[in-house]
């Protein structure tokens, strides 16, 4: 391995502005998108003219926490459940471990689940304005350490079971949540389908129907209805110092759309968004720059930065479906755009 | 949205040297990773230590063809198998079809599925050195257009209906292919893997069927049993200039390790790598120059030179998850090393 | 083990007249449905007065194959490459070999997948009237003996390998076929939902976007959007001796709803349904004269009375699903029916 | 719909004794299984005199409780977000209103999910010895009717929005539970494997990882890892009277074999077994004699007639499960028994 560190450079634009409505009030942002793939700059840009013409985003954040399992051996299946009531019945105990390892750590839950006479522990907890994978993962060691010392017969299996999950496919992550799940909508009036968009509600129904919720179970997908998703995670994760490899679990989502009195109601449930504004990545200043930018660099109470940075990642997802879902509405509108773009990305770059 | 282009800066490592046995034969790469997650270069840079003591790691190719799925309405379930039968009669004129539309493409396959009236059409085929996204895009697009005029009652849905499909979880890529299927397996003596891993084959095989299976099992997941794929996928496509949402199918593949007379068989099976040499992203100077240092920038038959970026790819993914695996078999170790790294790279960086 | 051989007797009633318009023109059968369950008969048979009254269930066949994977070692990813390579190159030879083991066998496909060195081999054909468990594992084991004793270094793993799959939830099933894939489909108008229905075609799709499509993507369900489609499998299966235990495979299939110029549009997929109409548990009277009443032993062609009984599932299938999504459109009625059917089957019975 | 109730035969034989060591300590029964498929017999009872030789399966049961989800529309994702955190606050009042629907049933957790504006409220709760599909569906049902009339804006969708979910594949059932979550293990010396299994305790746990392992992550399946649980648990719910149908549930689950110190550690996890010994079906007097005949019906606390069912349910899929694997490490063996026992069959029935 080679000491000296050299960069790889991402072109990046910074596209909007998209109008959010969060939890602080109303707010206008332009995203940050690192990406190789230039048509997303506009594509996400479309959208969000579209849906700042409609009065802009709504964005809330329905869970917040952070997980990470453990996984340890019994012996038995009856071994393994005794162990488990026992450690059930001494939740507050092992909160109090776990929250030892940091100041921000505040614990949420503890699920379990065994196979034959393996034991998965999950922690998750409130892991501030840290994304949080080493703030857990220091809790659930500790949690592992005090197990395996303290219940008699327990051998150590691993400090990660997989039933965490971190940049993996999984369905556990939606269910008993992972990172910020955030849920961000739009009523879009018919006039501005047609013409920002070129389309109609009721094709953008359609299609959503058809491609993300039927395409999306006939190709053996879990907890996933979209058509890019990723795209826009992994752009913004980029630009932002994420751990971009979080772009997996994040890309778990769906889009609906309906038509509600003519206008299309539209949008984007992301169970998994993994970011942070403090923490591992966030101390090079071009990020920070980027993070004050989307004012994400405030003094707030803790956990409040993050969750804007997650509202305008969700309010950004939505954006880039939106165009592309319209986009495809038209025969032959996609494949001419792709490569208007990229032949002018070219020539400019 | 800015009209001026911006950078965002990765960190990047050359790690290794790997030692591959590939389709060409024996070579030796350092894999440039670029990441803001530190630990990721010692990690892998351990496993290629540990696989280059043991002779390298073979690498193969099992398929290689991207793949676009159109959908259209065929207005009643009859009319639809009708469709498709016909359709299915005509396979080698659909493929003249799609293969009109550029100098590379050779298609595969051609699969259909049905849901109620609506036909999912899945067009399959090889790309030569690109990662191909445009090119079958425009060969289905040919397909759908030339569908929508010479199949009576047909009516456009779309030109992607997500039984393709990009940068989602699925099943349909890992069964039917999407990319290029990629197996890289390693057998490593005890004593490597108690010097240079400081663990032993049976905690590494035991480990992996608890946590990549068991607890991929229990979490959910689809196609998937792994520690940590996507974080060499994003490292090396970012590093390569590879659409790096495409970590999301890498993601799910198979970690697999078993004891073979007292040495640690190990392999990584990863049915979706989507990588490619030339087009969108590969013109830029750097990418260029890093795909040189990989030698794949050859004179050698169309696709060769992003077959052997792909044994590249699996061979890395293999080091780094044999790192994580081994390391993970030692209560604390995980912690403990990511830690310390991450203070080194915060002061050194 | 007991050798006296007993019987469990489960509650049956004839169900219908449903009227289907089928491969073989249109017409009429009283479904035979043995369960427990006894709200399910008057579920399925108001399902049947609607869609008779809208003029019948139109069924068709896309796909008609068993299949079977065996697995076996090659010691390495690049032999089992090589045997792969050999193996798709003597695919007629492979035919042959399999097809020797029966007088109805037929096949279709050979699909290859590998974990590491581990070769899945999975093997579909026709198998007429039967449905075909045995035959194609006959088929399958002669391939595998074959393998075994015809290419060096192979060492025999399972005759079964999981990639079949039998009596598994699955997404290989629905992608490359197992059983019959049958589709039926309905137009309702607006008028007849309402009578017989009381509900309207835009409650009910809007429920089964909701409901069946959203509903099972949260879930974590694969290759699956229907609300019980397993009811009136398992209850067809019972009364036609067939294996009861794929409904387990059967049960994944999709409900599509939509309104259309004011019908309601409604179809059921049915991907996996695995009958026969010969074979192990067909010899039995009670069971033969049931197959006959539903025309199904007839003299035809191979195949075409298990296809009948095909389409006859997919169709009851619909009543039972359209029914019960109906109901559901309206507060409070799904409570108050059963509970008033079940206390009305147990003074009855 | 004919008025008159027939009867439905299946085959059924009492396959033990089969040794458990339960909750209430150590018992024997004989598992009375019904099926068209006589393979089975044979097959649970050479598992059943392996593991009576070796003193007998542990069952123990993790979680116990039904669940049912409702789904309604709050209108905005902002108003769901809303109404979710008021009903969090509200828990033990949602509580009672589902309580005061039934004697039995005692509410164990509330679970939400929303999806753009639509909620989805999952109540689990235990329901003593019914099965409870209806017991919950009341409650969740007055739970519905409660939300409609108080929470303002909020509009009815569904009584059942399958996040419940009832008789499909899913991975809710498993994390969240429904029914009951039950483990069975036993520990089988190599001379048993040997002399009763003709097989090592090496070759089934090899079998067990690449079949059942890395068979059942390739096919695309969830929570799922084994060879036919769905064919014991069908036979046995006929046999008692249950819903036949919730096999496609219970037969997800894992099986787990490991070498311990040369012995064969076997286990079979069931997250989903859904079975009662009151309730609709068990009112049939054969039924009641063969629950009573399990020492099913005693005078005991409430639930723990249909807890001790359940682990009767899991020590015979064990036994299934255990033949199964052992036979098919035989190359040849699975085909020569089934043909030869489905002969006798035929002439003996």
């Amino acid at each position: 391995m080679e000491r000296s560190i050299a960069h790889a450079c991402v072109p990046l634009r910074l596209v909007g502005p998209i109008r959010i409505i969060g939890e602080t009030g109303a707010y206008e942002v332009k995203a940050p998108l690192a990406t190789f793939e230039s048509p997303l700059w506009p594509s996400v840009a479309r959208g969000a003219r579209a849906t700042s013409k409609a009065g802009g985003i709504s964005a809330v954040i329905l869970r917040d926490a952070m997980a990470r399992s453990i996984a340890f051996e019994a012996g038995s299946a009856v071994r393994a459940a005794q162990i488990i009531r026992e450690l059930e019945g001494r939740r507050d105990e092992l909160f109090s471990i776990a929250e030892a390892t940091s100041r921000f750590l505040k614990c949420h839950e503890i699920a379990f689940r065994a196979v034959g006479s393996c034991v998965f522990l999950r922690l998750s907890g409130n892991t501030g304005d840290a994304a949080g994978h080493n703030m857990i993962t220091k809790g659930a060691d500790a949690l592992l350490h005090w197990i395996c010392k303290t219940i008699p017969g327990v051998r150590y299996i691993s400090v990660s079971g997989n039933y965490c999950t971190d940049k993996k496919v999984s369905s556990v992550n939606a269910i008993l949540g992972r990172g910020k799940c955030v849920i961000a909508d739009v009523l879009i009036p018919p006039a501005i389908c047609h013409s920002v968009l070129k389309s109609t509600p009721e094709a953008i129904a359609e299609l959503n129907v058809k491609k993300n919720l039927l395409g999306s179970i006939i190709n053996g997908g879990v907890q996933s209805a979209n058509a890019h998703f990723a795209n826009m995670l992994l752009a913004l994760y980029i630009a932002t110092g994420q751990d971009g490899a979080n772009t997996v679990e994040g890309s778990q989502g769906i889009c609906h759309a309906e038509v509600r009195n003519g206008s299309l109601y539209f949008s984007v449930s992301l169970p998994n968004v993994i970011v942070g504004t403090v923490g591992h990545g966030k101390d090079r200043s071009e990020i920070k720059e980027r993070l004050a930018a989307l004012g994400c660099m405030e003094q707030r109470k803790a956990g409040q930065n993050s969750r804007r940075l997650a509202e305008i990642v969700a309010a950004t997802v939505l954006c880039g479906e939106l165009n592309l879902l319209a986009a495809q509405t038209m025969p032959g509108e996609l494949v001419r755009s792709h490569m208007a773009i990229e032949r002018r990305t070219k020539r400019g770059s």
